[in-house]
């Protein structure tokens, strides 16, 4: 570890731009369609749900490279550009021959990477004028990031947050709270979606899909309030790119460009942010990296999910987006990685994989906390669980790189620490956490009733 | 908050040396006493209790600068330098003409400064064969620290955690065993201090000054194995000095010099960190900045302790310290900022206080969460409950600054996050903390019984 080497870039190395896949991409992912007319998508018929510019960015299938505001870079600078570090340490740890790097998104105010949407996505708002926010969070990442945002931009925010969250993890509430955030858990009885689902099943302890139609309704419901997402859609994966066009320059920096190029998998949006920079040297033929998506054995979207066309949330209010799902009804484990407990990929993501473009690997919960303490031990961070798929993945690669006895460089997205999720780190120590499988029952049962993609 | 600007260094500009401040101060502090012969203290009394090298330098009284290993300043380039951050967000919502920074240590592994002096103890014992180390902790940052560099070193860490902390902090006691380290609530069966507290007292929570008796009498009986404390101690501060040493070059990249510069005060570890560097130039007549300690209201030992010879722990294991203290029996209320119950200042800082170098100020709790509430919001990090008093008094300043019509330059120590103190801002803002005072009669009593400084 006290070799482990850090990459720093200054704040003029900022990105200017996000990056776009979507106009490079061999086959475009398919339109996403209106819940209602099932005609494809227009901006303007998310400019009630979002900001008109996050609107137009959803749709932009012609621009590679979309500006940052100066504004939103200036924001940036808060905690950009993050490090890139050779972890040495773990390598040593595994006496592998491969260089393992990890780009430490950990580092900004709220512990991860969300804060890099968070922030456009509050701004844009702000320039028309909107006055109020409303959103969901699962683990409470998403939500301690936009509280911040909104926050810094004067705009009101309410946060449904998944029941079993808001009492397991009062650290999460607490912080979203004291940035002075509204956070109210789901499902509530503030809206017809809540009062349906607390009605039919009283005890019910909520989920993403049902936070998610919370949000949507308040937000449609409400005058001068826009809702915003966390991960998924492809503003979101846009926003995510400063995290891998950053690295590029970082990589380059350490003399060696990576073998392959892993992020943990909850809606794609921490993955795509690392991996799309370095997928368009692929895409245009210079390079032949391979890119993998860590994601839970308990909810295995993208190894075991079906190419259909699927809600975002459970009641069905947003528009239905063509992707690698296990269904919007898919009740996943009470893993600890709470943020990748989602049963869809966004469509852009979902085409790549479908198209061979990018690999996928499950991870039982079990193998991610073995990861995520040797990680620990050897590099000093705690890594929170969603990320520790990630680490788990690299250290698989590194091993394989042993076993095969080559050289491999490795990069993976550190999305966030565990400091806020050491109640999972005590479970693991004391020998409590459980391996959680899906049947195929399962995933058929739940996939069953979906519009097909031909 | 978007206009708040970072000042960043490079590695090599992490300092060579660190800045030993006693041969510069115009009245010397008093010498430690022997505990059982009341003679001053030599290196070689202290041997069987630190490392030999924390034993020079805790007795040096003739060197100005004393060299950093390389190997240490290798891992101190795992998260160091740390940013100075011109809080401008801050300033705004304060509406204050003051000109407000802030030296970030709340950026590394284990979220707070500790670090800095726990790599250099764990490393001169390494290097001198030791395999096993013990300490105290009362809220926990400082075990943290500790049970990563003893991680880093290989060397097996015994951490005596102060019981009501291992019960209500269990994120703290989680992060330590992650890192590898064995935790002990104390008071604890595995010491005769301990055994005799539980056995007058069954039902005791346990304080910091009897987890260092604990930790010193296991260090003491157990072969190849040494103590290492984490504040009051001049080797302590010594190491600590790197932050003032990086802040004074941040400074000078910001084209300005502080007119006053704060930190919070538990030992005095930090404090002495972010000050003792730009004290020089006091000491040698160059400079007139103020030098203000925030300590909080319920444990005041630099505003209303008595300067006297007092012992560093409850049972009187420790040397004989001469100090501002409120007596070693003194039993602070039950703050969240837990690193600031100790009854005593360190022998350097409580002679600069006595010979008016420096003031202090006594912050109550309910100003210290109020300040940390509004610096999240302005800044985006949620600091410290420690750090939290230093931010008042920073507070305090620029609206002083304010009401004068004058410009100030005010620059504090942010020495830790507080995300691992999330259960302190809920309660904060469910109005369930309180402030807590201590009568003149409490502290008459607590020092009557020790030997007076002539």
């Amino acid at each position: 570890m006290s070799e482990s080497k850090k990459y720093l870039l200054t704040e003029k190395d900022i990105p200017t731009a996000w990056y776009n896949i979507i106009p490079s991409m061999p086959t475009a992912p398919r339109p996403m369609l209106h819940p209602a007319t099932k005609l494809p998508l227009t901006p303007e018929d998310l400019y009630p749900l979002f900001s008109e510019e996050a609107a137009r960015q959803e749709l932009n299938v012609t621009d590679s490279w979309i500006e940052i505001p100066e504004e939103v870079r200036d924001m940036y600078k808060i905690w950009r550009p993050t490090p890139l570090v050779r972890a040495r340490g773990l390598e040593k740890m595994l006496d592998t021959p491969a260089h393992i790097y990890f780009k430490n998104e950990s580092v900004s105010p709220v512990g991860s990477h969300k804060l890099n949407s968070a922030l456009p996505q509050a701004y844009y708002c702000k320039q028309q004028g909107v006055t109020n926010i409303t959103t969901e969070t699962g683990a409470g990442q998403w939500g301690a990031a936009l509280s911040l945002a909104t926050r810094m931009m004067g705009i009101d925010l309410a946060v449904y947050m998944v029941k079993i969250s808001y009492n397991q993890k009062p650290y999460r509430r607490s912080i979203m709270q004291t940035y002075g955030a509204e956070v109210i858990a789901s499902p509530s009885m503030s809206t017809k979606a809540g009062r349906k689902i607390i009605t039919d099943h009283p005890n019910y302890q909520g989920s993403l899909g049902t936070a998610i139609s919370e949000a949507v309704e308040l937000a449609m419901s409400t005058p001068n309030c826009k809702y915003a997402l966390g991960s998924v859609m492809n503003h979101v994966a846009l926003h995510q790119t400063v995290i891998g066009l950053e690295a590029e320059k970082q990589m380059e920096m350490a003399g060696e460009y990576p073998d392959v190029v892993i992020g943990c998998f909850g809606g794609g949006s921490n993955f795509s942010g690392i991996s799309f920079p370095f997928m368009r040297h692929n895409l245009s033929g210079e390079r032949s990296t391979r890119f993998v998506a860590a994601e839970p054995s308990s909810c295995p979207k993208l190894t075991r999910g079906v190419m259909q066309y699927d809600y975002g949330d459970e009641a069905g209010y947003t528009p239905l987006i063509p992707m690698l799902t296990l269904g919007h009804n898919f009740s996943p484990a009470n893993i600890h990685a709470g943020g990748l407990r989602y049963h869809g990929a966004g469509s852009v993501v979902s085409q790549l994989k479908t198209d061979g473009l990018m690999d996928a690997v499950d991870i039982p919960q079990l193998e991610s906390f073995e990861a995520a303490t040797m990680f620990a031990r050897a590099e000093g961070l705690i890594p929170a669980p969603e990320s520790a798929h990630a680490i788990a993945a690299a250290i698989r690669e590194a091993r394989a790189a042993k076993e095969a006895g080559e050289s491999r460089v490795i990069l993976f997205n550190l999305s966030g620490h565990g400091l806020i999720d050491m109640t999972a780190y005590d479970r693991y120590l004391a020998g409590d956490l459980a391996n959680y499988e899906v049947t195929d029952e399962e995933v058929a049962r739940n996939t069953s009733g979906l519009e097909k993609i031909i």
